[in-house]
């Protein structure tokens, strides 16, 4: 792969890259002992189904992701058996909405910004619910950008979602780094031509899609080492 | 909803519709004993998850459904800690291109041919698997088309794939009987304008995307129920 300049800037994956998605099933567990992790599974992988299907389908079928995040919920717990009421509802989706956040971001973030190096969110979340995870995780003085696919009506890995990074911060991508820990999402990015950076923060093989991100780590500190 | 006529002709999905996809579970679990039902969950997930990938982020990322089974049984093996000697991969590929038929299938397709209504396979398999699968089936002769996504270079959901068989058999598309056994193909054929039959052979909840099939059955043969 050719050598790179470090990048002009820095665009950050927010599900499962800033926010650990999976931490919702500690409150999972609560509320149906034993079955936690499963419904927090199989949660993610409905909403990241659902944002595929109605972008493939066409921009008349979006539905904003907390819209999807909600009815992924709704769908897994009567998949799985468990009996959702509104309280318990309410409960999982409002520990979606303070999603943790991974504990070395705060330090990268900080280290970013003492570089002078513009920093971003570009994610599938809507406006108001990035708003609200970004806040809650008191992220918000250290991000730049916070940008949502929300506006193309499309959903990752559409070229038009990760147009909306290029559009804030300016061209070309390949000298913008996008982080991702989805490693869908860091081969769709660089499908669409960012510098991108993996973060493979559970040991997970490769997807198989014939292309492979320009750099991989294990957590968010690696992006500093784009950095020298 | 709308009172509808008997439709001109019927469409079938192939994958899990008219072949049992898990049926590679046998021979996954001859050569991985008591892993056998958790590849063939996971590669066929990973299958189509990748038709979804490469459909979204353009018409040049696409390959050959044959090459993305492929692909999804190495990544699923490796995911699984599996080792796949080249051996059993081929015995599992191969084992692929001779799905098991459902039972009521070749009953069904005889009961619509004796009534002279137009049947056909519309799927995001391309031609060459297609026609080994169908042929090893013995369903050639039950069959007036054949039909695959593969010219458009986008898999199903997207509008360009079920064109195809409205292209093959005319129009209007809700003159046309679309039968699948999966719940976001019956859904996303609802989005396109096919009058829909879900197959629902497992009891599943309704997928939460806002839309419904046009009917919901349990077994092939509520095909028959639609042609009075």
């Amino acid at each position: 792969m050719e050598k790179r300049p470090p990048p002009r800037a820095v665009l950050f994956d927010a599900y499962g890259t800033l926010f650990d998605v999976y931490s919702v099933a500690l409150e999972a567990g609560q509320l149906f002992p034993g079955r936690g992790d499963a419904l927090a599974q199989l949660w993610r992988d409905k909403q990241i189904e659902y944002t595929r299907l109605v972008s493939m389908s066409g921009p008349q079928h979006y539905r904003p992701f907390w819209e999807i995040t909600r009815e992924a919920l709704l769908f897994s717990a009567e998949k799985l058996g468990l009996m959702l009421s509104p309280e318990a509802e309410l409960r999982l989706l409002n520990a979606y909405r303070h999603l943790s956040v991974f504990p070395e971001n705060h330090g990268v973030l900080q280290a970013l910004k003492a570089r002078g190096i513009p920093t971003g969110i570009l994610s599938n979340g809507d406006p108001e619910m990035l708003a609200v995870t970004v806040k809650g995780a008191g992220l918000g003085g250290l991000l730049d950008h916070v940008l949502s696919v929300h506006p193309t009506r499309r959903y990752k890995t559409d070229p038009a979602a990760y147009q909306v990074g290029v559009d804030a911060l300016g061209g070309p991508a390949r000298e913008l780094l996008f982080v991702s820990s989805n490693g869908w999402d860091a081969i769709g990015a660089t499908w669409f031509g960012f510098t991108t950076l993996w973060v493979n923060r559970s040991g997970a093989p490769l997807e198989r899609l014939g292309t492979a991100p320009h750099h991989t780590g294990s957590t968010l500190r690696d992006v500093l080492t784009l950095f020298p």
